[in-house]
């Protein structure tokens, strides 16, 4: 995403407690104090804008869901749709995914949602993809067991390597589809990359992927 | 595949032993001797015509490669593909891919190619699919050890039903394409129904499933 310099971005955040959570490694194993219920926490790692997670929010009033994004410039277009709504089950992490073990406990997500993410194209960067064996480890960490990521990308690349890099962590896939745009899939929330690019023509691809339990 | 009945196909099977192996169940564990080298066995469950064992025999001649075909009305076509060709390590086997165990020892088989298989579009037929898992089952019981499965369709459904399947039984997937034709994969060789699909406009997927060993 190219981003604009938005140095005004750490005072909106500051400002807005209530959706950017400011001290998230204080709230470790009891984010359901925070939530002020004991619905189960979905997590989607690169927000961006905002528009999946405050539609989940609206669509799934009985599950709660963060966005982490490490980026405050973009962070900041989050708060808005999602004050915009008023959701309360929904709210914003200004962290790194690699760190989520600092913030939530073993079992303490239920799933874990990956949309459009960079596909970091270059094998030297292969490290720095979302769905990485290490980014898959830190994932199962603060998973349920048998939790489940569900991956969305018009990346044909990432895609592919995705799928290689699941299996080989032995995860089993699952509802994939290779054309959602056209496959019978009901109750998607398009993203507003996926809205973009589908209407460019490409094809979306999506799977779930699940973690063995031991 | 649509058939014609071809009364006479068991007798110009029988007038070809030279390639359609009159009596595989005695050469369990022997093949090396029909073939006359120690160069690793290759199969293709479901042949048909025998345009990719003919060629992949000329490409690979230091590889046997043996193609099985339930359909005695399809092996006659496959025949004739390799009689023409000369090449003496390409042979049939008129038997069905559920029954390998009786065919070959465990270990005797290296690798295993499923080309533009029946996709059984039906749930109730799930279990005749070539990817399901009690085939799964019979080829790792031949194959050696982190052996492979090399698939490829123009199905987009046998293709997602497959990559589940292959996750689920605990294998590893490798260089996939999900558009074979737009990649960067080298050495490709065309089977009829590929050369048909991908003139018509379709994508053709592929990838490599590989046993874990244990």
């Amino acid at each position: 995403m190219r981003l604009r310099n938005k140095p005004w971005a750490q005072y909106k955040m500051d400002d807005n407690p209530q959706i950017v959570v400011p001290d998230p490694e204080n709230w470790k194993g009891k984010w359901n104090e925070l939530f002020n219920n004991d619905h189960p926490i979905c997590i989607e790692v690169g927000t961006g804008k905002g528009q999946f997670i405050t539609e989940m929010a609206k669509r799934h009033e009985s599950a709660n869901f963060i966005g982490i994004e490490r980026q405050k410039s973009i962070v900041v277009s989050a708060i808005d749709k999602i004050k915009e709504s008023g959701q309360k089950n929904a709210r914003m992490m200004n962290v790194n995914a690699m760190d989520l073990i600092h913030y939530f406990d073993a079992g303490e997500v239920h799933r874990i949602y990956l949309n459009f993410s960079d596909p970091w194209p270059k094998n030297r960067h292969e490290k720095r993809r979302l769905t990485y064996e290490s980014f898959l480890k830190a994932y199962e960490k603060v998973l349920i067991p048998g939790g489940e990521i569900h991956l969305k990308t018009d990346n044909q690349e990432l895609f592919e390597y995705s799928l290689h890099s699941f299996s080989k962590y032995g995860m089993i896939l699952n509802n994939m589809s290779l054309d959602l745009h056209q496959s019978e899939f009901e109750g998607n929330v398009m993203t507003e990359y996926e809205e973009k690019f589908s209407a460019m023509g490409n094809r979306i691809y999506r799977c779930e992927a699940v973690y063995r339990t031991k």
